[in-house]
């Protein structure tokens, strides 16, 4: 049952090198706490921005070699957007979900519903390439969690973090896309509030919430790439951020 | 331009007493403050739970004088609810959304789409009343916003927060249903990134992102229901939620 909670406090973690393909994420993000004078702790989570990991993969595709379909080209061209990039999209989904007056939402291979199936071409280099998600971040995720273990001997769980858009509100924030270490859910369910009545809905998407706190420092135009969170008392596990994604059968806005 | 990030710190503020109708919620944060070891500073943002919001002003029903008509009653005993809250969430509605397998999602009168009007039993007096959303939790955002600024003369934004669920993702995450004092989406388009590419969809629902943070200090079984987030360079504004409300010409999914 948790007690009360101390402070928590995210910590950026900056990087001066570009990340390139072939480059240990473990190695950077070593050398991105050495920069920022951290050190891991017992306790500190790690979240991690998502490009920097499909950078590291060497995640991209040349837009130059992309051949839209006459589809694509024409839907681009009625809503003023790169046809290349929505053929990308479409590439990297499995099922469109919604395709209206310009907005393009997809359920990508890995089961995150999200805009242009969560290809990017900010941040990347110019505008040449677009950017993939990871091809698996719950390994990923999992990799990195293992090797700060044996390099450090710490426990330090490690979060994936995207932003995607959501309905109905405004803006975008962080959702967690790979988790390893802890429980990327925090079920109250069957506990009692401290007037005795048991909690019912109350099944909290904490690596969620640890990215959206993570996402406020690692601003979209700083090299500011991974944030330690420290002070959350997370539940160790295995962990993974399927458990995040809403079963189709119990989804009602598909 | 945002520059580089500090450090955020989250601390929490606990409270002794219960909230009663009639409380003043100043007197209350400022108190709870006190007892945290905790003071204002220029910069800091408070985040506070609505459900003390919602105790102060007197918004419960008392279940027992509910009376619910008999679709309600038939659509609960089918699921295993309580028909007086479903009929309470259905008053407190000005649209449904969906009402499918027990799961009821409506729009509130404030405008925000959320399960069952965003009506509560739990943490509250044991069942026997249902909490209901702040009435105007904007303008109870600016009454705390303006009485923190003339009692300790400092400008603190103020932003309340629930939990909601969302489409397509398992559990809850912190919404803003109100705030003052700062903008709750930051706007990055127009900007570039270190590439020089210009970035596009890049509207951050920062309000929401500080809620999350919050949240994860501000247990559910835990009287702590505020905290103070420090180190985020908002954008001060006389502020609001509303512009976290996607305007329902603009959302593909209600």
């Amino acid at each position: 049952m948790p007690r009360s909670t101390p402070e928590l406090r995210v910590l950026p973690l900056r990087l001066r090198e570009e990340v390139a393909p072939g480059d240990s994420l473990p190695e950077l993000l070593q050398r991105a706490a050495k920069q920022s004078r951290q050190t891991f702790r017992a306790g500190d989570i790690l979240v991690v921005k998502h490009k920097i990991v499909s950078k590291a993969e060497g995640r991209w595709v040349e837009l130059e070699k992309v051949k839209p379909t006459a589809a694509s080209r024409a839907w681009a061209s009625r809503y003023g957007l790169d046809a290349r990039v929505v053929e990308v999209a479409l590439a990297e989904s499995r099922r469109i979900v919604r395709r209206t007056r310009g907005v393009l939402i997809t359920e990508t291979r890995h089961g995150f519903i999200c805009a242009n199936s969560g290809v990017d071409v900010s941040n990347v280099n110019g505008g040449k390439h677009a950017l993939l998600l990871p091809k698996d971040p719950d390994a990923t995720a999992a990799k990195i969690h293992r090797a700060l273990k044996k390099r450090l001997g710490v426990h330090i769980p490690v979060i994936l973090a995207d932003s995607f858009g959501r309905p109905w509100r405004e803006g975008l924030t962080e959702a967690a896309i790979g988790v390893a270490g802890m429980k990327p859910l925090q079920d109250h369910r069957g506990l009692r509030d401290p007037h005795g009545y048991r909690l019912n809905a109350s099944v909290d998407a904490v690596a969620d919430s640890l990215a959206c706190a993570a996402g406020l420092v690692c601003g979209k135009l700083e090299r500011t790439p991974a944030c330690i969170v420290r002070g959350f008392r997370y539940e160790a596990a295995p962990g993974s951020a399927r458990p995040l994604l809403r079963p189709a059968q119990n989804d009602l806005f598909r």
